[in-house]
């Protein structure tokens, strides 16, 4: 037996999420469905973490496990020539029966992408929030600076969530412009259902006036999701990477 | 009568090039449709290049002539309201009726994006050429400063053009990387069917060792489409800009 690491990209828009879930396409099931046309074994997959429908990856983890004799360079070959056009696998490594990408995971980085002009851009239809009111990069990157630390985020959480331990640290928390997109990158150890599309619709709603400048630490000490802003749609957020520690990611190089 | 200039951005892959034909969806039909549907009456458009079946553009200029009252801003907003997601009007001027976007331009800009890793990037499928092989950036830019100057471009001509002159004076040919990307842009004081496509196709075949390292200067004095490369695919190219004169410009900024 042994495990295989997986570097996916995907465009989101096409899938139910991560997850396989009855009556719906999801992109570990098509992922598992490239695998046993490579390796003639239905063999099952695991993720780093569940993203929401219509949510994309720069870069997504995962792993496999085979009894099957292939290299890696062979098994991301294959699957690329087989996997739909909206998934890609960037790399393939070997690595240890012990490591596994959603425990070992120490941080989580998202990004997320808003247009922000007055016209729809044909190239990011359904890959970049659309927003056509003026936004204010270095007024949001001020105020999304009260993310940073260790906090409890239940007003940052969707109601469904059934995490009982809601206390998250955030790292990072930058907003950027670039050229006509406003970007917001966003580390931390961990992150609640919904989490990040919420602190999106916070900032959002502070620079339209729907919320107040400077409420997040009050938003954060209600603990309560009715006085956070409005959950931000799936289309600009990004899983950009997920960070192992040092003696993995060495273990990780071994190929 | 008035005139209006609008800047477009489209993704050419969903539409056979930007010029009217029976039988195929094209970029102009489907602005000639949403014009109707704003001004209620249909008004031909001008364009100020014909582009190919796939081929993008970050910046297309038209023109429309209308009796009907609206203003720019209406205009841009109405349009943007009804066309597909695939194209959208960044901009829309008042022009002096005197102003035509084809005769008028002075130069044009292409770019040509090329994604240079083993796997197909799923957020440019169609948008951009996926070449597995490894290019060299800096190698293929000192190939493409041959382009560079006033040449007879027969041989970068497809063999269906029927221009009779072939000269074209080239202002800037660049080949820069870009993260995972090698982009080629040029400019010049306009261009033959399909020859940004062959510039490209050359380079790329000069990379391959199909073609002679500093081989460009003789295959354009051999004025035969035979010695160039192959016509790169559609997919990589887009339409950047279009330069008007000074005067022009400043005619264009009037409202």
């Amino acid at each position: 037996m042994k495990q295989f690491l997986l570097t996916l990209t995907f465009d989101g828009s096409a899938f139910h999420g991560w997850q396989v879930q009855p009556n719906a396409l999801t992109v570990q099931e098509a992922l598992q469905d490239a695998i046993e046309r490579i390796l003639g074994v239905r063999e099952s997959v695991t993720g780093c973490s569940r993203t929401d429908s219509g949510v994309h990856a720069d870069n997504f983890y995962c792993t496999v496990r085979t009894e099957k004799v292939i290299s890696a360079q062979k098994l991301k070959m294959g699957l690329n020539a087989v996997l739909p056009p909206e998934i890609a696998v960037k790399e393939v490594k070997k690595v240890p029966l012990e490591f596994h990408p959603r425990y070992d995971a120490k941080a989580k980085e998202y990004r997320y992408l808003i247009f922000n002009k007055d016209y729809k851009q044909p190239f990011y239809v359904n890959r970049a929030l659309f927003y056509p009111w003026k936004l204010d990069a270095k007024f949001l990157n001020e105020q999304a600076k009260a993310y940073l630390g260790t906090h409890d985020f239940s007003a940052f959480c969707a109601a469904k969530s059934d995490k009982e331990d809601k206390t998250r640290t955030i790292y990072r928390a930058d907003v950027l412009e670039n050229g006509d997109f406003i970007e917001f990158h966003v580390c931390g150890d961990g992150f609640l259902y919904n989490m990040v599309r919420i602190m999106v619709g916070t900032l959002l709603d502070i620079q339209k006036g729907n919320l107040e400048k400077d409420s997040i630490p009050a938003i954060l000490e209600s603990r309560d999701r009715k006085n956070a802003g409005q959950t931000a749609l799936p289309d600009g957020l990004y899983l950009h990477r997920v960070f192992y520690d040092a003696e993995e990611v060495r273990l990780l190089d071994e190929r």
